[in-house]
């Protein structure tokens, strides 16, 4: 019996209950013969009351004190899950980032952890006692001040500290009962994958999916520790992410993975740009000068007529207008004819790297599309995903329709027949 | 303009306005010139709300994860209160207790400062910034575990890195106006004290005054650190508390500091002890051995007819059911007769270093609860103080004659004439 870190989410841990039922699960672990390490989240919304908090005083509140801030939560909840666990008879230590040895950058709000020195967890489990970390939050290298992850940092802190420790695995435990062939709010039918690649789940995370965030999947790949996402809740064996299936893991052949979809993107159409050498790459450092994210870019053959083109790309809408204004002030430069700003559409993506040898794959998924009355606006692949833009009222029928069409749902044995040469 | 250390309580920085509203407080010293230091607590009923939570998951939440999740508390207040002075346009960093350089013992929930090490803060200041520091926590010099203060630890904190860093004042910001000759709620009509001796300020704490601890006093008089104890509300000036009155603190001539009283103790009378050498030793080392701390001890001379007399103590109500056990454990060993518990008693005391050369100080206090109608059971005194424990529905009226008689009310003029001689 190895080391395993477990990894529990703010639902899990949103009330004294649910810190006594984490509590319970951690001692299991620990009475399986495990060294068990554990990263905790803040506490339910307390994270939101702390923001709001802060909004209250500042209009602003970013950087070094919004950290030492947030900070707080973490420190909460794990000292109260030390304490639930004590009184369950085990021993438990709890331990801050900074504690933990999670190094991270200077970079407030959004740090990147850059080492981990879990001296001090060593010690604590191999004295016997569990070991309980703050997730989220690191101190930096240089000015050993306190920092923030940013978004799905508790995850990466599970998987950061699994490497660091050469642990067996890291286990994500949240509220849903695992990773899904699709969003399972949206498709009824959605079945729970049993296995699953990291670059599959790479391609999910980055396509909408929200259990596992892109950065903790990449980090997890990188130090090939498996991941087990799993429900706090229920118990039941969830889905494993790792290089390849272990044991009785179920593989099934799977060609595809799963649907995605997301709608917190919009669309950004640059109209009317000269078809010559310099004019995307002009394009593109605007919209990188002004430090935005993109995600699709789409160009097409320019209209023989006009020598002109058209590029459109997608952003998350919280960028929408700072991408807008910094083109219009590079339109002189750029030479583009109009900006078109488009936020009402859903990228829908199919997932599998079984796509790669399975010609028809593009061919099932657009037909899919088309009998579902759903009109295509982009299309954009890579070699494990392809990715369309719809209407986002759209969306819902899309991935329903989609999903069925590859034989997803979870009470159709149907096999898929894929008919075309090539995708 | 020197170095100032404020300290801000709990109630101050109860909510998003008074946090903006000690900011505002806190740039007006930094604007007069002064580097400043702000010693924060938790916000309003943080602790008490933490305390709870830790309740409903375990029963017996003490120790090292207890320190972990109340420290908590500060890190919110500081992180806020920094964020709030940035937002008036001054620069501001806040610090952990850990970070600090507060270093202490080991003992969990009421460790002692045994060194402060403010390098860090000393580096923030000088480089134009506010610097804040939690209050009522520290990093323990062996293990490097969080610690807390226990109770008043803020005060502690403030004066402890006011003496480190050399400040000129320790101010001590509350929601009183300051110390005053009796409690306001009780005598109406008490007057604010302008200027109190350390000593004074000593017994006025351990007699019941509650707004500064005895603890923090005794640590501002060992490294003389003058405080002034102000309200975060009115910005009235406060009373000040040092070795001797400064440029215009009114002294005058005080011999009576003020009228102090307590309700939180009981009273435990040992009965029929044999009055024989080894007797008192044999009861205070069984006390003792419990870990109680007592306060008050009386022991009148023995019946001739039986040769046993009594002893009475006094101590917190909160520990009567523990001495009382322990006491009739040693009962054989010491051979006592029976034992007597009330818990229904008040202690009311005078001090002042005036009573030192000015007789008749006693018969005035004893003739103000006789004309009272007050009983007194028990009389205790040091060299400028006399406390006497009376029946719990007394205290109102006792504090009050006394107060008059002294002539400590705000509207009387008269002038207190000692008659008799000695005290």
């Amino acid at each position: 019996m190895g080391l395993v870190v477990q990894k529990y989410g703010g639902s899990s841990v949103a009330d004294a209950e649910g810190i006594k039922r984490v509590a319970k699960r951690v001692v299991d672990a620990k009475r399986d013969g495990h060294q068990v390490v554990v990263v905790v989240s803040a506490m339910g919304d307390t994270t939101d009351e702390l923001i709001d908090l802060a909004g209250q005083v500042s209009p602003i509140p970013a950087g070094r004190e919004f950290d030492m801030l947030l900070t707080a939560g973490e420190r909460i909840s794990m000292a109260l899950l030390a304490m639930a666990i004590k009184n369950l008879g085990h021993e438990a230590q709890s331990f801050t980032g900074s504690q933990a040895g999670v190094i991270t950058d200077s970079v407030h709000n959004k740090a990147r952890i850059i080492d981990v020195t879990p001296g001090r967890i060593r010690t604590s489990i191999d004295e016997g006692n569990i070991a309980i970390v703050a997730g989220f939050q690191g101190v930096s290298q240089e000015g050993k001040n306190i920092t923030t992850l940013g978004r799905g940092g508790s995850d990466t802190t599970a998987v950061a500290l699994a490497a660091a420790l050469d642990a067996e695995v890291c286990e994500i435990y949240t509220d849903v009962d695992g990773v899904f062939t699709a969003d399972p709010r949206v498709v009824k039918k959605a079945k729970k994958i049993d296995w699953i690649s990291f670059e599959d789940m790479l391609e999910l995370a980055a396509s909408g999916s929200k259990v596992l965030l892109h950065r903790c999947v990449e980090y997890a790949r990188r130090y090939n520790i498996p991941i087990h996402v799993r429900s706090s809740f229920s118990g039941l064996r969830g889905t494993w992410v790792s290089n390849e299936p272990q044991g009785d893991q179920q593989v099934e052949q799977a060609i595809i993975s799963g649907v995605a979809h997301d709608v917190s993107e919009a669309k950004v159409t640059v109209v009317g740009v000269p078809d010559k050498p310099g004019e995307a790459a002009a394009i593109f450092r605007a919209i990188a000068d002004a430090e935005i994210n993109i995600d699709m870019v789409v160009q097409n053959v320019s209209a023989a007529t006009t020598g002109l083109t058209d590029i459109s790309f997608t952003l998350p809408k919280t960028e929408g207008r700072k991408a807008t204004e910094a083109l219009e002030k590079a339109r002189a430069a750029v030479g583009f004819e109009s900006l078109r700003y488009d936020d009402q559409i859903a990228k829908i993506s199919l997932v599998g790297a079984g796509m790669k040898t399975n010609p028809g794959v593009t061919a099932t998924f657009f037909e899919a599309l088309s009998d579902a009355g759903v009109n295509i606006e982009l299309i954009s692949t890579s070699e494990i995903r392809i990715s369309v833009v719809t209407r986002a009222d759209d969306v819902t029928g899309a991935v329903r329709a989609v999903h069925t069409a590859f034989g997803l749902d979870t009470d159709s044995d149907e096999a898929v027949v894929y008919g075309g040469t090539g995708r």
